[in-house]
C-alpha cells in the first residue's frame, strides 16, 4: 500500500465529508436547487454514522454552500465560483476511507521500498508457472469451457480444497466448500447472508480494513475487540457478547493481517467456549495461511465447521489475478451461500478455478510452499534483526509472517512518520488505517517482512530520532 | 434451462415457504422452542411480501406446527415424527423462486432437446481458440499476472471495449467503461449502488429473472412494464413514471431475453425523450448484442451513456468460464461503480481480462461473429418455419435471434405442457418463469432456435393437440 502525501487524510470524517460536496458544488456537480442526498441516502452509500453526515451538512450550511428546508432535506444555495476557496480538490471517494485507502493499493507507485505493501514480492511467486497449468488446463476437456461452471466450483478443485483442509485436520466434504472469487468475495457473501443492517458484528482492532468497509456498507453497527499477541481481547470479547449479543465474529487467527500474530491454542479453545455459550458465528479469515506452517492452530480446526465458515484464498500464494478463493462450512450455511454466489454473480471462472486445481496438484503446490515459506523465515527472522538493532517495540516475533507491527518510541504518529518519508520512496502502512477508531493518532505501523531490510528504512527511522532530539 | 417435472411448482409461494419450513421442523433442524426468523428478516432474506410470510407462518401455526408469542415472534410449537406428512421434502431454496430457477441452468440434464436453455450450442463458439488465447496472454508479461488487475479493469481490455462500443456508435473512453465478472455481476453492483430498500424499479415483463431476484434481494418494488414486439409499453412506463416516480428501468433493448424483439428506432427515441423528462437512468442489458447485427439499434446509441448503463459479456460468444462483461456508462457513475467492486470484490480476473482482450483483438472475433451470426440467423429462419408448421402465434419474428417466444392455441399452460414433455427428453424454459407474477398460468415459452428443429418438439405439440381434441 503506497499513501502518497497529498492523500493522507488530516480532517475528521465530516470535515472530508463536507469537502467533498463543496467540492463538487464548486464544480458544477450539484447546482443551484439540487437536493443533497438524504441522510439515509448517504448514510447508505458512504456507510458513515448518521451524526459524520449531520455534521458534514451543517458545515456546509455554515458556510453558505446548503440550506436545510424544513422536511424536505438540504438543498444548494449557490453556485461558487470554481477555485474560490483555497483547498486542493479532493477524489469524489475521499469520504469513503476504506474506498480510499483500497484505492490505494493499486496505485503502482515506484516506491523504492514499499514496506507498506499487503504482497509478497513476485519473485517469491514466479515458480508457480501459470502457463503450464493453464496449458494443461486447456488440452484437457476445453470443449467445457465454454459454459457455466458449477454452482459451488469446480468440483475437482472442492476435491483438492477437502484435501488441503485434511492438511489443517479440518474434516469436510465438497459439499461443505464454496469457492469465490478471492477472499473479498467470500467475505461480501458472508456479510450479505449474514448482516441486516443494525446488526452488531464483532471485529478485530486492528484487523482488515476492505472488510470493515463491507460492513458499513450493509450498515452494520462494528464492535471492536482488541487484538493482542496471542489472538483476540477475550475479557472484551466476552463483555461485548454479554452487553450487545452480537451473532457474528470476523477473525483471522493465524498470520493475522496487520499485525502478523497467531492465536494460542488456549485462546482458541476458550474462544470457542465462549461462542458455543453465546451462540456466536465465527468467521475465520484464514487468506494468508499459506505463509505458516500447516500445524498453525486454527479455530476451524478446533471446532470443525460447526460454528465457524473458513474463508481461504490463493492470491497471495499462487496468483491475484486468478481470483480463487473459498468458502467452508457447515452443508446448510454452505448450501445458503451458494444459492446467493448464484444469485448474485452465477459462477466463478472455470478457467481459472481448473487453473488453481491443476496448480494444487502433482507435488508443484507442496514444493513452491516449502520454497515460499524458507524465504518468508528467512525474510522475518531478518526483518525482525532490524527492528531489533532500530529499537523497535513488535507487538510479537511470529517465526514467519508477512507481516510485522511495530512502533518506535520516538515515533507518536505513523501516519505523520510516512509523510515525511514517501518523498523520499520509502512507503509505509500506518497503523491508523487497520484501527475502528481511524482518528487517533497511531503510532503502530505494518512492515512488509520482504522489504524490511532496505537501508532506506533504518536510515528514515533514524532520522526522525535526530529530528526529535 | 430444465425443469424436472417433480420440480416445476404448482403451489401459491406462501404455500411453498410454509411447506418448507414444515420439512426444516420434521427433520429437526428447527426444534421445539426454536424463533422462526422475524418477518423482517425472511423478507429480506427471501425477498418474500410481508404478506407471503405472514401468510405461511399463518398456514404453519393452522397446522399445529408453530405459535405466536406476542411480540416475541413465532415459535417452533413440537417436533414432528418425521415423514408423518405425506407430501414430497422440497429443496431448502424452493422459497426463493429465482434461486430455484437458476440452479435449474447448473442442472447438467441429459435432456436430448434442451429447447429451454438460455445458451448457444457449444458447437457454435468453438472455434474461438481459448488455449491460443491463454498462450499469447501468458507469453507477454506472464510476471504481472501475479497481483490484483487494474481497478477498473484491464486498461488493454478496456481500450478494446471502446473500439467494440465505437462499432455501435456508441462514443466512450475507458475511464467510462468497468469490467464485471459477466453481465450479473455488473447488474448486482448498479442494484447495490442505484438501489435502496423500498426504491420502486421499473422492469421488464416478461424479463430476465436473475434481475428481479437481485432487487428482490435488495428490498426493492418492482413496477412492471409490458414488453411488446417493439419494445418496452411505453403508455405503461409513462403512466408508472408519473404515478410512482421510478428512478431506474432496467431493460434489454435488443435480442430480449426471454422475447427475442428488438426495440423499434422510434420507440427508442421516445422511450428517451420520457426518460429525460422524468429524470431516470436506464439500465440496458446487451448481454446478447454479439447474436445481432452491430447495426441494431441501442438506446445508448441514442443517448450516448448520458443517462444509460450499458451493461455487456462475453459469456455467450466467447465463454461463461472467463466471466468477463462490462458497465459503460458516465464517468461519475463508473468510477462510483468502480469504487463499490473494489471494495466488495477487489478486481476481476487479469488472466480472464486479458484472454478476451486476445480473443476481440486481430480479426479473430470479427470472423468467429461472421459464423456465428450466420448460424444464428439459419436457425431463426428454420425455427420460425417450423413454428409456422405447427401453427404457433409468435410475439416477434426477428431476422435472427437465439431465442424466440411463442405459444399455441391448444396449450393454455406452459409449465404444465413441460411437465408432460420433460419424461420424453424435451426441455421446455416456460412462461412464467419469466414473468413479474408468477403465479398466473402463462401460454408462452422461450424457445432456443438452435434445437427447434428437432422432431421431438413437433411431435410433444402435436400430442398436447390430440389430447386436447
Amino acid at each position: 500500500m503506497t499513501l502518497p502525501e497529498s492523500a493522507v487524510p488530516r480532517q475528521t470524517l465530516a470535515e472530508q465529508v463536507a469537502q467533498s460536496l463543496a467540492r463538487q458544488i464548486r464544480e458544477g456537480a450539484l447546482q443551484r436547487g439540487d437536493r443533497l442526498p438524504s441522510l439515509r441516502e448517504y448514510m447508505r452509500l458512504h456507510g458513515h454514522s448518521k451524526n459524520t453526515v449531520i455534521t458534514a451538512y451543517e458545515l456546509l450550511a455554515a458556510q453558505g454552500l446548503v440550506e436545510a428546508r424544513h422536511g424536505k432535506g438540504f438543498f444548494v444555495r449557490a453556485s461558487v465560483p470554481r477555485g474560490s476557496e483555497a483547498e486542493e480538490p479532493l477524489p469524489y471517494t475521499r469520504a469513503l476511507d476504506t474506498i480510499w485507502m483500497m484505492r490505494q493499493q493499486f496505485v503502482r507507485e515506484p516506491a523504492r521500498a514499499p514496506l507498506g505493501e499487503g504482497f509478497p514480492p513476485v519473485a517469491w511467486l514466479q515458480d508457480m508457472r501459470l502457463d503450464r497449468f493453464t496449458r494443461q488446463v486447456l488440452r484437457n476437456d476445453a470443449n467445457s469451457l465454454f459454459r457455466y461452471g458449477n454452482r459451488l466450483g469446480n468440483p475437482a478443485l472442492r476435491q483438492s480444497l477437502v484435501r488441503r483442509l485434511a492438511g489443517y485436520a479440518i474434516d469436510g466434504n465438497p459439499r461443505q466448500l464454496l469457492t469465490t472469487h478471492g477472499a473479498n468475495h467470500a467475505l461480501d457473501l458472508i456479510v450479505r447472508r449474514f448482516v441486516a443492517p443494525g446488526d452488531a458484528v464483532l471485529v478485530e482492532n486492528p484487523g482488515y480494513y476492505p472488510l470493515f468497509g463491507k460492513l458499513q456498507l450493509q450498515g452494520a453497527r462494528m464492535l471492536s475487540v482488541p487484538r493482542l499477541a496471542d489472538g483476540p481481547d477475550l475479557q472484551v470479547l466476552e463483555q461485548l457478547l454479554r452487553h450487545e449479543r452480537p451473532k457474528l465474529f470476523f477473525l483471522q487467527s493465524v498470520g493475522h493481517n496487520p499485525t502478523g500474530s497467531d492465536i494460542s491454542p488456549v485462546k482458541a479453545h476458550q474462544l470457542l467456549k465462549l461462542a458455543d455459550e453465546h451462540d456466536l458465528l465465527l468467521v475465520e479469515d484464514d487468506a494468508l495461511a499459506d505463509f505458516k506452517p500447516s500445524s498453525a492452530i486454527k479455530v476451524a480446526t478446533l471446532d470443525q465447521l460447526r460454528r465457524t465458515l473458513y474463508v481461504g484464498s490463493f492470491s497471495k500464494s499462487i496468483s491475484a489475478s486468478l481470483r480463487v478463493g473459498f468458502i467452508a462450512g457447515s452443508r446448510e450455511r454452505i448450501e445458503e451461500l451458494a444459492n446467493l454466489k448464484m444469485l448474485l454473480h452465477t459462477s466463478c471462472s472455470e478457467l481459472c478455478e481448473r487453473t488453481v486445481d491443476v496448480a494444487l496438484g502433482e507435488g508443484y503446490f507442496l514444493r513452491h510452499l516449502t520454497r515460499l515459506q524458507a524465504q518468508v523465515a528467512e525474510a522475518t527472522r531478518a526483518a525482525l534483526a532490524v527492528l531489533d538493532e532500530l529499537g523497535a517495540e513488535v507487538l510479537c516475533r511470529p517465526q514467519q509472517s508477512l507481516y510485522l507491527w511495530a512502533r518506535f518510541p520516538h515515533i507518536d504518529d505513523a501516519e505523520a512518520f510516512t509523510r515525511t518519508t514517501l518523498p523520499q520512496g520509502l512507503a509505509l502502512a500506518p497503523g491508523a488505517i487497520f484501527s475502528t477508531d481511524r482518528g487517533q493518532a497511531n503510532p503502530w505501523m505494518r512492515l512488509n517482512v520482504a522489504y524490511l531490510q532496505d537501508p532506506l528504512f533504518a536510515a528514515c527511522v533514524r532520522q526522525a530520532r535526530g529530528a526529535r532530539r
